[in-house]
Formats: C-alpha cells, sequence, structure tokens
C-alpha cells in the first residue's frame, strides 16, 4: 500500500529520521547504470519508454516502486559521466561528499534570497565567495553570489557592465531602460569565447550584433593587436567598448586569453573586465596551473562553474566581483523581501542575485574543498589535464588522425585525414547510438573536429587507448 | 586518516554503492536542527562561528568530521521550514520521494542542455512539461522547460513576449538589441504582481519604468475596469503593451487576477499574456482549487513553481507555452551543443533556455508527483488553505489582531491596532532573534502588516493557536 502523504513530508524525529535513511539506501540501490557511458536504445525507443509510465495518476504508487521505474527506465538509460567513455563535454564525474551534502540540502531546504531563510547557509556563501576573490588574489572587497551556471553568472557580469556604463552617462540603466547611446555600447570578447556571451547581449536588449569577436591568434586566445586595431575603430565610430570579455578556459580548445595585457585595455577605455574562467577556474587550485590565470585579479567580475573541473553536481556556479559594492548597481527593495532596516549583520543575497529563491548550492562545494583539500583537488584537475596531453600525444603519433590543436586544458580537439565533415558526425553519431562512447564533436575555425573533453582523473592511459581505438576503428568502418 | 582522492569519485561498482550508502546515512544522521524554527544565535556570533572554519585547508580532513561540522554550525543555526513555526515565506517542507531522488540526481549528474548529456532524462523533463500544460487545459502543442525559479521564469515569458513584438515589426531582437519602438513598449501587470517583473524589464534593457502598474480592487486582484482605461491611455500615447501579466497567487494575499478578462484583453491589443502562476499554480492539482485559475489555458506562457506548494525541494519552476513553436524565438545554435544536424528524435533543451549546463530538477518532481498521487498532493494544498483560513478567523475574533484581508491561500495578512509599523518590526524581529517563529513582515496598500504563510500540511490549529498567542504577547511586551 501507498504511504499516507503525512508520512512522506520530512521529519527529523526518530521515525522520520529512520524513514529518511531507509528511503536515500532504497534510492542509491535503485541506481542503475548503463553498462558503458550510454545504453543503446534509440531516441524513439526511450521517447516511448518514458512517455509510457503516466506523470502523476489519481492514487499515487509506492516509493520502491517509482524508484524501480527511475532506474529501469531513466538511470539505465542516462549517459554516466563517471564512465571513461563519457567524453563529449565539460560533464564532471561528481563527488561523494558533494552527493551527500545534496541529501541534507534537500532536507533542510534553505533559500538564499533572505537572511530569514538562510541564516547560517547566507553565512557559508558569502565566506566560500571571499574565499574564492581572496584565492584569485583580489583585496578583501572581493566577494561574490552564487547562480545556476556559468550562462547566468555571464549574465549577471554583463548585466552590472551595463549598469556601469549607465551610470557613467548618469542613467540608471535598471530603471530607465537603455539609454539612445546603448546602440553604440560594444561588448569586446574573443571569436572563441562562449556562446553565453552573445545570448547575456541578447537579454539585455543590446542584441547579439553588439558582441565584437576579435580575432585569436594561432594559439586560440585573444589577438591583443587584433583587440587594439578593434578599440581605435569603435573610437572612429564613436562606439563605446562598455565590457571587455577575457576567457580562461574556452570551450573546444580551453586556451586562456591574455588577463593581463586585457584588464589594461579595459582599463583605458573605462570599459567593464570581465573574465569567464567557467572552464579554467579550478586551476586556481592547483599551483602547477594557476600561473596560466594571471591577471584574473584585475577583473571587475570572474565567472567560476564549480560544476565544470571542480567536480560539483550541477547547478553550481559563482560570479565574483572585485569590489563588493559593485553590486549596489543592481539592489532593489522589495517590501517582503529586502526591506533595508533589517537587524544589523542580515545580509539578503537577493541583492546580488538575478534570482529570488536560490538553493544552497556552496554547501556541496564547501563540503567538498573541506574533504578534498587544496592538495587532492589540484592533483584532480592536473590529472585530466594530463590525460589531454596524453591523447594529444597518441593522436599526433597515429596515422590516421590530426590533432587541431596543443591542448592546454581537458580538451583534445581532431580530425581524420580524408574524411569530411559528414564522415566526422557518422562517427560521433554512430558511437552515440551504440552506447560506445559519448564523444565531442564541434567546429575549430570553421572545420569540422571531434573532440575529447577528459574530466574523469580515474580514466587511465589504457581508457585513452581503448577511446581512440574505437575512432579509428568507427571511421575505417564508415 | 582522510580518504584519497580516488575513493571520493562517485562509482556505482560494489565499493562505491557501500560508500555512497555509508555516506548518506551518516550525513543524514549529522543533520541537526534547532528545536524551534531557529536558533537563537545573533547574526554577527553566526558569523563568526561559520567564517572560523577554513573553507579548504592544504589536507583536507574526514568526511565524519566535516559532515560533523555542518551539523553543528551550519544546520543547527538554520531555519526549519518543516517546523510549524517557520511561518514567513512561501518557503516549503519538502517530500520524502524528492529528497532522495535529489541524491540519485547528484550521482548521475545528468545535465539539461544536450540530449548527449541527458538522453532520458530530456524525456522525463519533455513528458513532464507535457502534462502540466494538459493539466492546465492548454492544447497538445502545450510544453515548457524547468527553470531555476520563478524570477527565471518570469523572465523568460517576458523575453519571449519581447521577441514577439519583435517580430511584429521585422525585427529580430535577440540579434539586433531593443529596436528604437522599445522605448514605448510596456508591460501590464497589477500593483500586487512580483517584483520579479520589474526585474525582467530591468534585464531586458526596457527598464522597471516600462512596467505599468494596474490598480488592484479591494480584493487585490486586478482591476479591469482600470485595465481597460490604461490600456486606452496608452494608445493614446503611441505605447505598446506588448505584456499583460496576470498573476495567479499574489505574493501577500495570494489573490488570482481575472486571467479570462486579462486573456480577452492581450488578444485584443496583439499582446502576449503572461500568468506568474508561482503561487497559486498548484491549485491545478486539486478539483476544489482549480477552478480559481480559470482562463490559464489561454495564455501564452505560465510560470509554475514547483518549489512552493508542490512542496518541491530548490530550485525547481517551470515556464509554460501555449504553443511549443514559440522557443523558435529564442533558439541560437552553437557549434558545440545543438548543432541542428542531429539524429531524429534528440532534442536538445539548450533550445528553450535561458541555461546552458542545467540540473535534472524535473526528477524530484515526478518521483514526488508518482509517489503522491493528484489526490494526496490535492489535499496537501486544501489543507494549508485551510490552515490559512482558521488562523484568519482566530484574528478576526480576536481583540488585539485586524485581518487585513479574507485569506484566499495559504496567506494571512494582519496588524495590530494602536501598533505602529515599528512596533510590528519589532515584534517579528524579535520572534526571530529568540528562535521562536520565523514570521513574515511586509506592506499591504501602504501600510506594514505582519503575515503568516502556511506551508506546512502538518501544522495543526493548536499550533496556529500557539502562534497568534505568540504574537500577541510580544506585541503587548513591546
Amino acid at each position: 500500500m501507498n504511504q499516507p502523504w503525512e508520512e512522506l513530508i520530512v521529519a527529523l524525529d526518530g521515525k522520520g529520521l529512520e524513514r529518511l535513511q531507509q528511503a536515500a539506501v532504497s534510492a542509491l540501490s535503485s541506481l542503475k547504470r548503463p553498462t558503458g557511458p550510454r545504453s543503446n536504445i534509440t531516441p524513439t525507443e526511450l521517447h516511448e519508454l518514458i512517455w509510457s509510465t503516466p506523470i502523476c495518476t489519481e492514487d499515487g504508487n509506492s516509493l520502491e516502486q517509482v524508484l524501480t521505474e527511475f532506474g529501469e527506465n531513466v538511470w539505465s538509460n542516462s549517459v554516466v559521466p563517471f564512465d571513461p567513455g563519457c567524453v563529449a563535454h565539460l560533464h564532471p564525474p561528481t563527488l561523494l561528499p558533494s552527493i551527500v551534502t545534496e541529501l541534507t540540502v534537500a532536507v533542510m531546504n534553505q533559500s538564499m534570497d533572505s537572511w530569514d531563510q538562510a541564516p547560517a547557509a547566507t553565512e557559508v556563501e558569502l565566506h566560500l565567495m571571499a574565499w574564492l576573490a581572496s584565492l584569485m588574489g583580489m583585496p578583501l572587497s572581493g566577494s561574490g553570489v552564487m547562480t545556476s551556471g556559468g550562462t547566468a553568472s555571464n549574465l549577471l557580469g554583463l548585466t552590472l557592465a551595463r549598469s556601469f556604463a549607465g551610470s557613467q552617462l548618469g542613467v540608471d540603466v535598471l530603471k530607465r531602460g537603455n539609454p539612445e547611446q546603448a546602440k553604440h555600447w560594444r561588448i569586446l570578447c574573443s571569436d572563441q569565447a562562449h556562446f553565453s556571451i552573445q545570448r547575456a547581449a541578447a537579454q539585455l536588449g543590446l542584441g547579439r550584433d553588439a558582441v565584437v569577436t576579435i580575432p585569436t591568434s594561432a594559439s586560440g586566445a585573444m589577438d591583443i593587436a587584433a583587440l587594439d586595431r578593434r578599440i581605435s575603430e569603435l573610437e572612429a565610430q564613436s562606439a563605446t567598448g562598455i565590457a571587455i570579455v577575457g576567457t580562461a578556459g574556452t570551450t573546444d580548445l580551453g586556451v586562456i586569453d591574455p588577463l593581463d595585457e586585457i584588464a589594461e585595455r579595459a582599463r583605458s577605455i573605462n570599459a567593464w573586465f570581465h573574465v569567464d574562467a567557467a572552464v579554467a577556474g579550478a586551476y586556481l587550485i592547483s599551483d602547477q596551473l594557476k600561473p596560466m590565470l594571471k591577471g584574473i585579479e584585475n577583473a571587475d567580475s570572474v565567472t567560476i562553474d564549480f560544476h565544470k573541473l571542480w567536480f560539483q553536481p550541477f547547478n553550481a556556479s559563482a560570479l565574483v566581483v572585485k569590489d563588493v559594492e559593485r553590486f549596489d548597481l543592481l539592489r532593489v527593495k522589495s517590501n517582503y523581501l529586502d526591506r533595508g532596516d533589517e537587524i544589523e549583520g542580515m545580509t539578503n543575497l537577493v541583492g546580488r542575485s538575478l534570482d529570488t529563491s536560490r538553493r544552497f548550492d556552496a554547501a556541496k562545494v564547501v563540503a567538498a574543498l573541506r574533504v578534498l583539500g587544496r592538495v587532492s583537488l589540484g592533483e584532480m584537475v592536473e590529472r585530466v589535464v594530463s590525460l589531454s596531453s596524453y591523447a594529444a600525444a597518441k593522436i599526433e603519433a597515429s596515422a590516421q588522425l590530426v590533432l587541431l590543436a596543443k591542448p592546454t586544458g581537458a580538451m583534445c580537439v581532431f580530425c581524420a585525414e580524408g574524411f569530411t565533415s559528414d564522415d566526422l558526425r557518422r562517427v560521433q553519431q554512430s558511437l552515440l547510438m551504440r552506447g560506445e562512447m559519448v564523444l565531442g564533436r564541434t567546429e575549430i575555425k570553421g572545420e569540422a573536429a571531434l573532440k575529447f573533453t577528459f574530466m574523469n582523473p580515474l580514466a587511465t592511459e589504457e581508457d585513452i587507448d581503448r577511446l581512440i581505438g574505437l575512432v579509428i576503428n568507427e571511421l575505417q568502418a564508415s
């Protein structure tokens, strides 16, 4: 029989705790994974399977039954980010301390918008943000806020940039809307920047066309001479660069723009300097890799994705600012939430966020950092970078594959001599459909490419040899 | 000794599963809650306590130690949404099936942006969205996407509205930016609409000033005669109402605007009709309450917050559209993610979202709906509404308190005869500081008010008597 709803509401008394623990153990036991990185079900079969179970019946079902269904239908047809063959995206295996902290977060269900919905959680998030800012070398005024992802962090950073540009003209953009001059506002980034920069410009009413992309040099990093030319051209056109975005870890090549030089250019034209470090932000934790991020301390705002190379479950991103007062550009009072007459020491984080209700995502990040410590986490990041170097060497040595760039991060892009874009697509899709590999596919300078993204520090050199072998076999079969 | 990082990466083999289960049980055991809805620690003491534990040491710590710290420092100083004295906000106690599903979500870590990061999860989300649209009475073309919260859902709905307005002029707003005419664009909503409507207008570059608020009648619902007058005035000023927002459940009073009549006005001026049903959307599940939402089926887009009266852990919100093709207004291709050359049947949800990487939040919602069933969930929603009616009757009968509106939902607002705004603030803050009650405080038509928000179906009439008694005592002591 099904449980009455009274027993399904969370409680922490003796019986409530016991029920939670039993259910948690059952839920974990019910997890079924495909043997490889994915099952071989087709999209159409999967659609039929999932849609054949009703979302909501009149009378419900036992928890055991529902967990079993999820195991058999959903999880066994999911991709497995902790399988060495899952190498398409920046899609990490997650960490034990983070996973179990998620469980406690769901029990306690704090909401980060106001202190009276998250008193201790607010301080944990503020502490994490201060630590992160200091890790970047920012002054004590550095702080930040958690967001749902890199796209949201970039949007928040550029929202602040737009308000900053408005404030220079004496216009409160959030109140009055984009001023007349906004049609001349430009956001500069490299041609390898993430598409969320364009999306942010679109959201902000500036339009994707307001994004000026600067060519990259052979390495894939922003070409500073080209940036200088573009800045001069904009001046000649009476256009205003309101923000320059430096990318710390491009999506396909993992390349880091020359942040110090961009910072200087931003300062010289009084533009906001935003760094999108979603991909390479985790280098901060490694003595070996951190020097690559030199200059990040000069950014006005920085995007960090904990759900990439910090191995956190989604969602866990942050927007860090060098000067916490910059959030004043954003703050709106509300009658019921952030009234401005709170008791000394109560921070309502809604004042620095584009969200209102918001999950306590900082908890899992802090739990993982506390358990692992800096040295271990740094080793994990270094490990995936070294796997990518290993793959690159193997690809360079292969007769069939062509390495497209020497990797600097966890990604490794390549194509195959004599094979077309369609061939590469077929290889990626066949491996995906048979459930043998979740391989990445992209374009590098307009040319089709395949991509490995190594996110699993437990993957071995033998795993990589096997993956490369699978790609070569599939090319030969195509 | 601390575990090597190799053992902290998720795995589902025998040893990995055992480690996960043990850690989950420990994590739940480590949860410490304050005896009441909150501890009595001051903000300053709490700051010092939380900041005294370093975020990240060189060598890490045992999982047990970190869980214990969280229990003692964080959870025991959190608010307790499942305590009957936690009545400030739309901040629910969560459900067992959802909580343990969160655990599995963190293990499997699907990312909803692309099919190859979430094949089954994509179908689950699509299925849930179709069910939700059909529950509203929308045609088969109805669908949607999960977002991080009501604020994000409202932003997405109004982003579509802005693109729709642009498309009428032949302008691709996302590409070109807000056109010249945008300075005459207006978003109409009632003066009780949530502040996220203003924030959306601000994000979109229209500015908060572009939001025209329509007065509400005595009940707190949008005054349709006033709407008609405002529409005529806008026409006379050559301004364009690009969207009308109907609120289904205002934040303070829970009032539902006359959706049918607003739908008709929106149609007549060719404006987008968005319904913010974050608060009252759960009425859809109750035969008794559902009729109050009549007209919602005519909306172009609807915000539903599962993390309110559907008792889901944060984050869980949805933006539902009547016609899935409307998402075409949003879609941007990318080289590495949503290329447009995928295998038949593969949906990349990034095409309808403002996010990229995104958590599988649909899982917990579906698990709860499947376990509870419609009847039980409906009873829970009806229960909190009846608790609010009970409180209203008690307040009306009291000599000291003044009921400010007859409740239609889970909220109940009141003030006290002869007490000032400052007195009410002191009452709310004292109860919060002593950890006796997390009470709401707001303004109703410019006057200070206290607010109960009953989110716990397990709360009893005796609990409410006690809470009212506490407020009266505190008023008398002030």
